[in-house]
Parts: structure tokens; C-alpha cells; sequence
């Protein structure tokens, strides 16, 4: 079954909201076995409203409106539809008592207007509104199938959840389609095109499941997707598809939920009671900011040190004036000051791990060293200190982002790797 | 000028994204005097993303897209467009070279599907991705003009302001109509509906300039727009009205431009050579991650701690031991302790101000105190200390920024304050 999604409002037209009522029905769509084709906004206009209606007619089976049934004379979503389909309006009377009794317990006297709220197109099913006064309507005609809901989330999604949605499964897919089950995969360290090329093969002879890949501030994300008869049939069959991914790409593949890599290091580090420490050039507290936005991370995370400056450097973290100043100095940005910063960022809270992050993030060189040189170490209790040379690209914000995601995907390794060996 | 916007990608049809470009672009379009009529999602399937242009034609002047210029193979706007228009695909040079250079310097070798991302549409203007690596395209065909611009919003929205847009200016609206000029005015401290409130009776009176005020990270903007015949004669007229806003709101209002807060005390303090120090522990970085995102700010800024721990505030900034813990200290989360943390972090560096960040961002209490109780000090050589108790609302992404940028506020309003009384 093919949908379409109608949003109704000039407001959406003119920016002043942004349309995560498509979004939600989308998904819900998804979840019962409903392929949405397209999503359409058109302002609060008649004629546009109704060209829009006949559009959607020829190409989907089913059509989701919603906004344009509040009680001005600019809501005209059910009188578009009624005109399309040759049908009248008429007051539904449980809708129009409720609205009565609203005004009256507010002691409000109820303005003629409002009664469009109890509008109903001929022949539909009324969807009560849980939340609010305006009415909606489902209908079946000529094959297609007509699902008319307010635009407020708040009053749109209980009708839909409790009204439209069991009403389209029993009117439109009695029962003959499926519905979709699926999965994310979370990858870092990796982009998306090389990841794309890596699974290129299966990507190109996807049936069921599906494979989509999609790249998301700096992380990849596959989502595998298949319509089964029960969930344990479609996790079966997931997992056939998960397996064969993570086993091309198991250094890449940090999840198989839609969570951030700085969430799974958390909780691996929490759970193995390690902690870690971070000492900050030109991400001036970026990687810092990424490991406390998750709840929680108190528990492996005690503080670190930004040390913008080459004084904070020297002062807080003890990196040798000579690695700093002077002609044979291999300066700030450095392999030699990566690796002291990680291993005093480690010892100055004497936590487990300790991170570092020094580069060039632009805009213009410093050190008479590119924009886009970064180096990143991370130092672990008696084990080897290790630094990475980054060439990142961008502008001063990517590269800083850039950044981070690479120090915590090789925490991410090191820490399994660690397991591994353990 | 009718304008249609049509993002592509099945990632919107599977409700996994919301289409926030439809609404950023939508804005745009409206500041340049410019109707859009209809939104549209549509698929990365070639004959429905045809059908999508062709429609569009008929019904608009002007038709923007967003998405599908991606490497992978189902990234096709490009190759739909150039379908419909009868134009074939080549490799723009310059987007080419870059992304030769983007590989060459990460050492890694450039997989064949990334080439897609330099192919340009015959006798298209390109359009430079200044922040990823897909070329947008601008065409004009049949007195109907074509913009296409990249999914990501880092991407697209530079995009559009420095080169989609003066594009559209001057080809399609040269001459049209009187073209539009706008300032924006920036505040900070103080929230949407109080700011609409105090601007209310020039709202509703709004006729020419039009004042459109909205919120945006954190921070509220007003636009003023007008139309005019020349830039002067907008500046007069744009100028009164600022004028009058700025008298009602002198405190909250840090900028006449598209600025950040961040920028505008970068720049007061580089200008004076002040510098300042930070000690964060519920924002854990976030405060510092904002200044150094400004180009320079290492000027004013050397560096600052993260105490996360109450070691940390113990063993970095000096923090009594007994402030922290015992029945009868205040605890972590106090003005006690927020204003040492500032006192210190300006010591430690030796910086002209110190500002401190201390508070409960929840999920769930700590120090049996209330999600949203942060307390915030700000530290000034030879001055006195001033600590301040917010309230705030909202998850704990929301209350890390709020008192990122509530600190920044402060700081802000000290250094005015300065000014004027030197």
C-alpha cells in the first residue's frame, strides 16, 4: 500500500513551524507495513487544497491530512475533501456536544465559528480528538483511504495512535501486508561512501531484508529493514543481514541501536569501572562536552584540562618548554605534545585512560602547519602511549567535530580490543 | 514569485529525519519577498523524483532542492533534474580538485562513487559546498529557475546564504519587484514571548519595515526587512525601527548583525586585551567549547578546567574540602562554591575574568537538589565576585546550553557595564 502525507498550513509554508507531524506519521506508517511515497505541505488555500487532494489520489492508496479543522475561516482541509469527493459536511453531534460543554464550563459564550470544529464529511467515521475540540474523519472511497487529522502533535497523535491507525488496519490492510520490522547499525571511524563500497554487493542485491545507509553528524548509520509475519520471524532475518555486515566491517560497527558512540563508551567504561581524562588544545572542550552530555558519565569521567594557550600547556600539564618554543621545537601541534598532554591528562586525575587532542582548526595555519593537522593520543595505565596524525578537512567546526569523533572511536577500539585480550 | 521546495530522500519518507531544511528555506524565501506554495518529499527513486520536477514546473517559478547529491547510488536529484531538463551531468573541475584534495590529504584513496559528488548539470552555475564536498547547482531554463543545494543543514545553509541566495536575487527577482533588505537583531537574556511582549504594539503595527522576531539556539532574533529602491534608503528606514527597539531593550540586545554572543565577546575583549578563564563542571566543557569556536579567541582565551568530581573542584581549583562534603556543607551545586570556582579559574590562569559553572542537569537529582538549580559566578580582577541562582527547565541538553549561554549573558553585560563607567 503506497501513502501520501498532507500537511495542511500556511504556517509551514512561511517556516514558522517545522513539519514533525509527517515525521511521526511516517514512522508509524513504517511500523504497520504503510510505504509513504510522498510527503506534500500546501498552504491553507481551496483551490491548492484541492488540486492537492486530486494529486494524491492518482498516486497513493491511502492519504494522512493533517492541520486545517481549527474553527477560522482559513481551515478548510474537510471542505477541500468533501468537494473532492462529491460528499457534504454536517455536524457530528458527539463532537458539537463537546464543544458545548467546553464553552460552557468555561462560562464562555461559543463564537459561530467554533462549530466548524464539529464538522464531519458524510460517510466517515469520526475520530473523537482525545485532546482538543476539532474532530477528525476517516473515510473509504472508490478504493482509496482518506484519514483527515488535526495539526497540533498533541491532538494528532493520540487520534492517530487509538483511532486512525487500528481503522487503517482493519479497512485498508485487513490483514494482507505486512508489517516493517527494523534495525540500526552505528558506525564511526569509517565515512560513508568507503562504508557503501564495502557493502556494495549486497546493497545493490538487497530484496528483504533492505539496506540503507545514511551519514549523520559524523556517524554512519545502516538501517536494515523487513516486513515479517511476527517479530521473532523478522529478527531472524535481521539478523542474517546484521551478521553478514558486522562481520565486513566489525572495527567500524560500535552498535546495533540508534545510540552515540560516546553513549556505548560510557557504559563500557562504567561497567568495567575504568575511567578517563582528557587534556584539550583546538577542541577547546568539545570531546569533554561530548562524554558529559551522557546521564551517567560522572561515573568514568572526574574532569580534564582545555589548555588553549602553550602557558597552560607548560603550567597544568607539563609539557616541556623546549617541545614548544624555540627554532627545533616541534611546537604545539606536534606528535611529542599529543603524547605528553594525553599521559599528564591521565596522571593529573589518575584516572585509566587519558585523551589528548592538538591541531590546527583554522581558519589560517598556525605553526606554519595546515589547517587540518590534528593529533590525537590517548594514553592508558601501564600500557603504551599512542598518537595519531589526523589531515581533516572543513571548515573550523567540522574539523573540531572531526576531531572528536576520531579520539573517541579509537578509545572505542582500544577498549575493546582490551576486552578482546582480557 | 511562486517557489516550490522539494527535498529528496527516503530517510524523510521512513520518518527517520524531520524536514527542518523545508523550513529553514521556507524563511529564507519569505525574507526575499519570495511565496512558497508547496513542500514536497519525495523519495531517491528516479521516476517518482521526476515526476516530482515535472510537476513542479507547472506549478512554480522557482523550485529548490535539498538532498540526494550524496556519492552513494542512491543519490540521483542530480541525474533527475538533468533528465527533465534534457541536460547531461559533467565533472565540475573545481568541486573535483577538492575532492581529490579531501583524499589525497587523509591518505586515503577516493572510491569512483565519490565522483558523483563534482558532477554538475551542463550549463549550471555550481554552487561551492564550503562545508562538505557535493557541488550544488543553480540553472535557469524556460524562465524557470533551479537550485540545488545538499541534505545536511551544515551544508546547506551556507550554501544557500552566500550563493543560492544573491543567485536567486539577481536572476530571478532582478528587476521583479523592489528587492528586499534585512538586519537582524540579536538578544540574548531574555526569552521569545517576554521579548515579543515588549515589542508587541510595534508588531501588530508592523507595515513596512516588517519586524519578524524568532528563537533560535538559545538566543532570539529579530528580523527587519524592508523593501526599498536603494541600500541607503533602507538603512534610513530600517534604521528608525532599530532605533526604537534597541531603546526598549538596550540590555538584552548584543548585536545588530548575525552574530553569536560568543563572537561579540571575543571581540570586546581581544579589542581591550582582556582575557578570561572557565571552570565548568555541569556543563562539562560546553562553556569553553563556545568561545573557542570563535576564530582568535585564543587572544582572550588560555585554557580552563572541567571539574567534574568534587576531587577535581578539590585538587584543580582549591575547593575546601569541606564546602563539599559533611552535613553542613552546601555542596558541589552552591553559590559557596560557584564562586570559588570562578575565583580560582581566573587565579590558576591569571586571566582578567573567571567564570564558573555548577548545577544539576539532571536526568535525576543530585545533593537532594532540583533538576535545573545551576549556579553561575563570574570573577573579575580587583572587582568582587558575583554569583548567580538559575532556575531552569528543559532536559539536560537544553539546561547545559541555557547556562552556557546565561554565563556568557552575564559576561557580556560586564563588560558593557565597564565600558561605560571607564
Amino acid at each position: 500500500m503506497k501513502a501520501e502525507i498532507i500537511a495542511v498550513g500556511t504556517e509551514l509554508l512561511l517556516g514558522q513551524i517545522v513539519n514533525t507531524n509527517a515525521q511521526y506519521l511516517s514512522q508509524e506508517l513504517a511500523t504497520i507495513g504503510i510505504d509513504v511515497y510522498f510527503q506534500t505541505v500546501v498552504g491553507d488555500n481551496m483551490d491548492r487544497l484541492q488540486e492537492a487532494v486530486g494529486l494524491a489520489q492518482k498516486r497513493a492508496d491511502i492519504i494522512l491530512f493533517s492541520g486545517g479543522l481549527g474553527p477560522t475561516q482559513d481551515d478548510l482541509t474537510k471542505d477541500a475533501i468533501a468537494a473532492v469527493l462529491g460528499r457534504k459536511l454536517h455536524i457530528d453531534r458527539l463532537a458539537m456536544d463537546k464543544l458545548e460543554q467546553f464553552f460552557r464550563n468555561r462560562g464562555v459564550e461559543m463564537t459561530e465559528n467554533n462549530r466548524r470544529q464539529a464538522l464531519s464529511i458524510e460517510g466517515a467515521t469520526p475520530l473523537e480528538n482525545e485532546t482538543g475540540l476539532a474532530v477528525g474523519d476517516a473515510i473509504a472511497q472508490d478504493g482509496k483511504y482518506y484519514v483527515v487529522l488535526p495539526g497540533p502533535p498533541k491532538e494528532l497523535k493520540p487520534m492517530f495512535e487509538n483511532q486512525a491507525k487500528p481503522w487503517l488496519l482493519q479497512q485498508a490492510l485487513s490483514g494482507e501486508e505486512l508489517p516493517i520490522y527494523s534495525k540500526m547499525l552505528k558506525f564511526a571511524g569509517i565515512g560513508e561512501s568507503a562504508l557503501e563500497t564495502r557493502l556494495l554487493d549486497l546493497i545493490k542485491s538487497q530484496t528483504d531484508p533492505t539496506i540503507a545507509p545514511y551519514a549523520k553528524e559524523g556517524e554512519v548509520t545502516i538501517r536494515i529493514s523487513t516486513k515479517a509475519i511476527s517479530e521473532s520471524e523478522a529478527l531472524v532475518k535481521l539478523g542474517v543481514t546484521e551478521a553478514e555486515i558486522q562481520q565486513r566491517l566489525s572495527e567500524y560497527m560500535y552498535a546495533s541501536e540508534d545510540v552515540t558512540l560516546e553513549k556505548v563508551i560510557v557504559d563500557l567504561m562504567s561497567n568495567r569501572g575504568l575511567t578517563v581524562s582528557a587534556a584539550e588544545s583546538c577542541t577547546g572542550g568539545m570531546l569533554m562536552e561530548h562524554i558529559t552530555s551522557v546521564p551517567g558519565s560522572s561515573v568514568m569521567f572526574q574532569g580534564g584540562i582545555v589548555c588553549y594557550s602553550n602557558e597552560m600547556k607548560k603550567k597544568l600539564l607539563n609539557v616541556p618548554h623546549d617541545y614548544l618554543e624555540g627554532d627545533n621545537a616541534p611546537g604545539a601541534v606536534s606528535e611529542e605534545v599529543a603524547l605528553v598532554l594525553a599521559e599528564q591528562a591521565r596522571m593529573v586525575t589518575d584516572s585509566d585512560f587519558g585523551l589528548s587532542v592538538t591541531g590546527v582548526a583554522g581558519p589560517g595555519y598556525s605553526e606554519r602547519k595546515p589547517v587540518g593537522l590534528v593529533y590525537i593520543g590517548i594514553a592508558e595505565r601501564d600500557k603504551e602511549t599512542e598518537v595519531y596524525e589526523l589531515k581533516l578537512s572543513g571548515n573550523r567546526e567540522t574539523i573540531r567535530l572531526r576531531s572528536v569523533k576520531a579520539i573517541l572511536y579509537r578509545l572505542w577500539r582500544r577498549l575493546v580490543e582490551n576486552e578482546r585480550l582480557s
